[in-house]
């Protein structure tokens, strides 16, 4: 198997596209993959000054290494949740990541800006209220710090398995809200998906490609979720008919998400903490005093 | 594990109801689901002339035993698609059932009808060309012989694959035409769905749990097709979180269904047979040109 482009032995196949890449020309591939999903989208003016958010993991590491190639301005934010030795390695892997990238990396620990860590949680869903708290917290270091936008490492196979949930659920409020931005709203810094397109598996595949050295353990609170099994129905369907999941986010995009009412959620500021919240405290303040 | 109504050994445990059943509490359940989906969408009324398109396989002769125990107004019909010994044991499970249902059965013979039976068919799509054929041939049949309704046995499963299909492809004027029921227009007789809410694994477990000696093979030349991948994702999710399919489908019908553009169908009749299409000349027709 030989590279479509150079010719020298390929590194990998990729079946959807009929083309094999090796090292080098898979990185060009994703790069330009992901600098034509942020034009396409419009996710980045040039006067944008972005906070990338860096958990240590593939889809963000591999995030900021391209984002970092495209545009001078982002910064990675990394944020400490306090889950032992996954934290730490993340830690690691976040700082020799942002060094490779010659990009400013910002360090924000949980305990400090909270009170308490991941592991302190004694809820049932503290998945659930780790993802809660990271939104809230990456949105308040991205106001505060001046940021208009956050990039995070969402890929093709996340927002897919997010569709599907929704539409056997039948959310079709979640669902008309799926998209590779959001729009800044008041206190509420627009977030935008450049892996958008960019499939799960190939995110693992660029880190190899370049070098990335990201955390391969998973958090160690993390539970089978529901989307794990989504991702796996997908993955079948995408052996069998490879470009499967690039049509399905392609038809949900250009034909299902124009039919969805386009309800204006009616945003006002938390009683508590002033960030934007649709009641009258948020869901974060919330949380945070059943946590406490 | 004992029988949720009766208390007697369980025959299945039905893990989206939370619940087991024996044989004959299993078959009441099955047909009690039959009934509310007939109602629920208003399928048959009193005074209809049902034909019901019978193939030997699980889910048609599912239908016809339990549309036989609800309604006086069933015929059933069988067409024999000359597909040597698979067609001849169709053939006599369809006999077989319609003794046991003391239902009338009509037998066709595509050969006597058409001039040629699917093994001479050469195309690459046979199976496009024989669901095409059948389609055809039965509401020819049904509109001749003064049948107003076509029961076919689509399940639940037949149906999300389907849906499944038209979400990744993007075709949104299959997806607005998905649904338990259609209407008689002309000489197009409307067809339904009475087996729209079972699944796939309930339609094989109802014909044990009563008796009926339906066909297992099937057909040598059914291709390994994308909806039986679809299939296969989908039980991965029913497996994770049983129900999800009937929450999908109800979700697609209530929810998804409604926002899709309606657009009428301008049918008139086929220059060559009378029959409805949406061009000069019907696909049966064409095809039949083509295969001869």
């Amino acid at each position: 198997m030989k590279c479509s482009v150079c010719k020298k032995p390929a590194f990998v196949k990729v079946r959807y596209m009929k083309k094999s890449y090796c090292k080098e020309h898979f990185a060009q591939f994703i790069e330009s993959k992901v600098k034509n999903t942020i034009e396409k989208f419009k996710l980045i003016d040039e006067d944008d000054k972005i906070l990338v958010a860096v958990s240590g993991g593939k889809d963000s590491s591999a995030l900021l290494y391209i984002l970092s190639k495209l545009f001078n301005n982002v910064v990675a934010i990394h944020l400490d949740l306090g889950i032992g030795e996954f934290s730490r390695k993340s830690k690691e892997a976040v700082k020799e990541l942002s060094k490779l990238c010659n990009v400013e990396l910002k360090i924000y620990k949980l305990k400090d800006m909270v009170g308490f860590s991941i592991p302190e949680i004694k809820l049932e869903r503290r998945c659930g209220a780790c993802g809660l708290i990271k939104r809230y917290l990456l949105n308040k270091i991205a106001y505060e710090e001046g940021f208009n936008k956050i990039a995070v490492g969402h890929n093709l196979d996340d927002e897919l398995s997010f569709i599907v949930n929704c539409l056997i659920s039948g959310d079709i409020k979640q669902l008309s809200r799926i998209g590779p931005k959001t729009q800044t709203k008041g206190k509420l810094i627009g977030r935008i998906k450049p892996l958008y397109k960019c499939y799960e598996s190939e995110m693992k595949l660029y880190c190899d490609a370049v070098g990335i050295n990201y955390v391969k353990e998973i958090c160690p609170f993390s539970k089978g979720a529901k989307q794990a099994v989504y991702k796996k129905a997908l993955d079948l369907i995408e052996e069998k008919s490879p470009g499967s999941k690039l049509s399905f986010i392609n038809s949900f995009i250009k034909k299902i998400k124009p039919l969805l009412p386009k309800e204006e959620v009616k945003l006002n500021e938390c009683k508590e903490c002033g960030f934007m919240t649709t009641s009258d405290v948020c869901s974060f303040c919330k949380l945070v005093k059943r946590i406490k």
